[in-house]
């Protein structure tokens, strides 16, 4: 079950650093839960959902008041362990959490790397209560992992730009949200432009909307506005325009899986943006930590993309919910969340192990190998 | 001055190919006006707006209640020829109206071409009643030659489009809003695609929504269901993921201003399909009368592109003009109106006298000059 609450801390403040927490488990007397920023609100709203159960964390996943592949990876594992706190059936949980969304290798992978803690301890002869101990120290051993690697990766993303661009003053166009809001740390392709914000080397940000759910309107300009960074809203339509005047020095994007081949599936929208850049001779750069890596899957064409209600096309939801139609009644819509860029038009896949560039199959291989080796000596 | 009626006739029915008139010039016994059908509330609402003095026509232009390449040439037209019979100041209304809206070259030369009507009758010693018949007259037959030019458009069109795609079964992809709301005839690119459903060859209709005013979803899907055609709505971002699934045939889009190279200015967003075209071989197709050939604007970088408020990004506006915000208070925005596609990129520009492929400035020429020879002959 999910339960709102508002935030009691002070009023919103788009200027503070201070961010809410995006994910955190919690222990009230009457057993644990798993608290989540709904990012379904913001801006407007800094509120919190309160999820007792692993079916309440499916839903919040579904409808992205969670989102975003590195913490959908958290809160799957946190998923799992609050089943194995509160005594449900754990298989089912992370089955149910595993498959929630398609898409995210992440999400699948922190189920699982939580339900075989829970499932190793018990082997060992742990009690239920001891396993449930277990699973959540493997989600906050999770969490602490991807904290670790947002730092990584925008050490290593902003060190790469400023060797492809030496004179600073970077103008960098992102797409969709990939910043605190889907991190353990301060996220992906966003704390990439944020090392640069504090370096002094960002000139402008540009922030795509995002349709059809505005996670660059909401989202990102919200933390923008927050780290006090430098930034421009703009339709998507208008990056075309961008790249004409001269104006976009790189591209950044996140990503929800990158297959063996360095294909990279990412928000709906991806894809034009690195055709643009392939033909502007922009760099694109998408950053990802390593667990979005999913050499199980070939190439891009193996990738499933979630295929979403064509409401969310056709019609725009306001506060309280209040729909706002676009389209004449009846319309159809086709509405993928997410699109495919395919290797050859990425610059550089930039991790918290290192940069594979030019993106090649031996290169995303490579790095993998040199990543679990490095974990396990 | 403007004044809002409901349209009297039966309840709109989206199945009806009967359409309500988009601009009309009507002799109610106060005087003269020009009727608009408010773009601004389709879909929902059918409502006239009734201007009685250029000003109001401004606005309604201004505010896009009226819009459209072709059609704001008609209206420039009308305009003028309201001042004319109102006793208004000519030239004065014939510079407001030719300077409403900067990108679309047709509006002021539909001013321009009554003011010159008015003129010259006055010059040949028409008195002040005789001079406004005068220009009304003009504005008429700028009217029926749009609506001729429309229809001859959409035979051209359809002719190129079965050599460029022999088998049928067309899935074309459209931009903006190109039909029977911008043209007094079945408008440009849509009228192409009309064409195209009548004869049995139009297997689907993808229709761009058109961020950020949604002309593609409000008024395209509006007019292509009271069309009866197969039609999908997307969300801009996600045409590249139809290309890259081999879902587009051919891209349809119309024009503001085409300059003497053959660069395109149009709706912001029509340059990356142009891009996303090139770089998936599909045939991009401009159409639009000759009327929007500017022979003295030399390329595309002589295309001045409007701006406009940024308002229009970070908001929505629903039913009733209520604004639901998209991005976090004192969010900038960056908002051309248009964005210029070079010739390079375009496969042909259809046009009431033909059509120019490859694009250069030669072909382009000649089909000018050869249209003025006709005219004048």
């Amino acid at each position: 079950m999910a339960e709102e609450s508002p935030v009691p801390q002070a009023p919103p403040s788009p200027r503070s650093e201070q961010s809410p927490s995006v994910l955190r488990w919690s222990e009230p007397p009457e057993g644990p839960v798993v608290v989540l920023l709904d990012q379904r609100r913001l801006p407007e709203e800094e509120a919190e959902l309160v999820c007792t159960d692993a079916p309440a964390l499916v839903e919040a996943i579904r409808s992205l008041a969670v989102r975003g592949a590195p913490l959908l990876g958290i809160a799957g594992a946190y998923g799992v362990a609050l089943a194995a706190a509160r005594g449900f059936d754990v298989d089912e949980a992370a089955d149910a959490l595993a498959s929630a969304r398609p898409t995210a290798v992440n999400l699948a992978r922190g189920a699982r790397r939580a339900q075989r803690a829970f499932r190793a301890a018990r082997a060992a002869g742990a009690d239920r209560a001891a396993a449930a101990g277990a699973t959540l120290a493997e989600a906050r051993a999770l969490h602490a992992e991807d904290a670790a690697a947002s730092a990584a990766m925008a050490a290593h993303g902003a060190k790469l730009l400023d060797g492809l661009l030496p004179g600073g003053g970077h103008r960098l166009l992102t797409h969709c949200n990939t910043g605190a809001l889907v991190s353990g740390g301060e996220g992906t392709a966003f704390a990439v432009a944020l090392a640069a914000h504090r370096a002094g080397r960002l000139r402008r940000l540009w922030v795509d909307e995002t349709r059809p759910l505005w996670q660059g309107a909401r989202l990102t300009a919200w933390e923008a506005a927050r780290r006090q960074m430098a930034y421009t809203l703009l339709a998507d339509n208008a990056a075309g325009s961008l790249f004409a005047a001269g104006e976009v020095d790189a591209v950044l994007i996140g990503a929800d899986r990158i297959a063996a081949d360095g294909a990279v599936a990412n928000k709906v929208g991806s894809y034009p943006l690195a055709v643009l850049a392939h033909h502007h001779r922009v760099p694109f750069v998408v950053v990802a930590p390593l667990s979005t890596v999913d050499l199980a899957t070939e190439n891009g064409a193996a990738i499933e993309v979630e295929q979403r209600a064509g409401h969310e096309v056709t019609e725009v939801r306001g506060r309280g919910g209040l729909a706002v139609p676009l389209a004449p009644l009846g319309t159809r819509a086709y509405n993928p969340a997410f699109d495919v860029t395919p290797p050859g038009l990425i610059s550089a896949i930039v991790t918290e192990a290192g940069v594979v560039t030019p993106v090649t199959a031996e290169g995303l291989a490579a790095l993998c190998a040199s990543s679990r080796q490095a974990t396990m000596s």
